[in-house]
């Protein structure tokens, strides 16, 4: 199944709406043709389409299924592609059943992986602008931890200096994980107190003109001990080499190996159980998919991110993360904070 | 096809995999088969379900894809159902290739569209925290509300104190729409500034332990005209009378009725476009859906909204929403703030 052969696709995900067309609403389609773009909405966005959208006819419908029937069958398109990881399997059935014999629907996945990888200037002002809030909003956060301060509030100071100086949103739900909490992979802010001699893993991010920032920074409260300094550099020294491979031309697992291989060279290979990163952008979490699968090929203007870690269950975790951009000459870190070992 | 003939049912929604086992995280997959029930997901999550689920066993896998198929061709289940609003078509298809003819995958919809719709003792619990918090945030959002005041950062004084008093999350986006804005039934608030004569209507909700809040209050800055005091009484017996008509036993769309009909008697019909209500659980929207359309019926322990409301373009709008909880009485109205016209 050939996407130029396809005579149409339609789009359900809101990024891929919002980056065809413009639109920032909750609910749409957007309908590209060989020679048309449409997007199509409910009367609750009506306004916001005719402030929003460029360069698409706006299509009014009552009924999302309505919608889109009318317009391919009243086009008679017959070979019609649609975005696959985006659409409800409950609706993908609704719409082959009403489309019937005259359209085939086409879903499109490796196809459309990597629409939005590479960023134009104006998408990388609004995740630089993102990293601006955030890296505000995390030191202010930092300035407020003390031995016995709760995770949770330390977030929520985070949380509330990002919306404050203009966030739409964060991006997920803020990491605070302190002590042995920081083995997670996953342990957003909780009601443990910081103690210590704890490392506290800060994952953080938020939301600008729809374009998102992730960033994490691992820091100890007290005087470090010789094995939490080993290990932050272990993955200080990972992260670095994965960054001086990053270029364009190369395969994307070779950038995960650059960092993979260290770690497991310094005896930590069994610690480390997830990808080396992802893409960024108007999603959180997008393509390309750095790990050790995706043999894709890094290309400027992507813009990923880098993140190995160590994490040893009962003891404690390091995450190093950093955006990345790739340029002409290799790869530009965006996120600019230092990433030396802090100590509270 | 039906679900009785089925030899297990896998859930991918997150709202039900958190109903049926107790797990609050982001990825994994809930299979009930006839005799046993299998919570599986990854390594970042191992901890977290150890901790949170409750009578199921607990399944790891390292790709979601791999762990089901596993499971189920291991069991020998040949038919199986899945909960198909939830399940993108990618995934879907993926799952079927995998499987092959030995089982046969039967998308569920209408069959599984009540299954939260009756709420427990321990769910209405937490939706009346989450109640309590969204309450206590109005008083004090409204409490700074002047003339000149921009609707974001009321919205924002709104979100703050819901977090700062325990909400896990806002349930949507803060709506506060002035002016003619509130004639905008999706109005999220915006850098407009509140002026004398405006209506302003909130429509606000957090979670809580899971659980959502929904609810609308229309507010008048400065005297109110006749005009509007007449708009605001109708939307207001309107609510009146979908409260006094809820009860068990009653198709839903008599509910939705009760209001309709006074609104089109009073001479707005076109200005009310919207159904009536939603159910409100884990998920801020869910079954069951309160319109003219859903001929099902109301019972006992379900626990909807009664949103009526009139926008009238270019000139402003009132809704008036209250969640009741269907009793063996009637209805009972869970949003307890007073629903008279406030004149600030």
């Amino acid at each position: 199944m050939e996407s130029n052969h396809l005579e149409g696709i339609v789009f359900f995900g809101l990024e891929n709406i919002r980056y065809f067309c413009g639109f920032t609403g909750s609910d749409g389609v957007f309908v590209l043709t060989g020679d048309k773009a449409y997007f199509l909405t409910d009367s609750r966005y009506w306004t916001q389409a005719d402030d929003e959208v460029a360069e698409s006819e706006i299509v009014h419908y009552k009924k999302k299924l309505d919608g889109i029937v009318t317009l391919l069958l009243g086009q008679k398109r017959r070979r019609i592609g649609f975005d696959a990881p985006a659409l409800p399997f409950s609706f993908y059935r609704a719409l082959a059943e009403r489309l019937g014999k005259e359209v085939d629907l086409v879903p499109l996945e490796e196809e459309i992986r990597n629409l939005r990888a590479v960023k134009d200037p104006q998408e990388l002002a609004a995740i630089q602008r993102a990293i601006d809030i955030a890296s505000k909003a995390f030191e202010h956060a930092l300035g407020t931890v003390r031995e016995g301060s709760l995770e949770n509030d330390i977030a929520q100071e985070m949380e509330f200096s990002m919306k404050r100086n203009g966030a739409e949103n964060l991006g997920f739900d803020i990491i605070v994980a302190s002590g042995t909490r920081s083995a997670l992979p996953h342990g957003k802010a909780s009601t443990k107190r910081v103690e210590k001699g704890d490392f506290i893993l800060f994952d953080y991010g938020c939301r600008a003109f729809g374009y998102h920032s992730d960033e994490t920074i691992t820091v100890v409260i007290g005087e470090p001990s010789a094995e939490q300094r080993k290990i932050y550099q272990i993955v200080k020294d990972a992260h670095d080499k994965a960054v001086e491979t990053a270029r364009s031309g190369i395969p994307l697992n070779r950038v995960d190996a650059a960092a993979r291989d260290h770690i497991r060279n310094s005896g930590y290979g069994d610690c480390f159980g997830h990808g080396l990163g992802h893409g960024v952008g108007l999603a959180v979490h997008e393509d390309p998919t750095v790990n050790a699968d995706n043999r894709g090929i890094v290309q400027e203007g992507m813009v990923f991110t880098i993140e190995p870690g160590i994490y040893i269950p009962d003891w404690g975790g390091v995450r190093i993360e950093d955006m990345v951009r790739v340029t002409a000459q290799g790869a530009e870190v965006m996120t600019y904070l230092s990433k030396e070992l802090r100590v509270l």
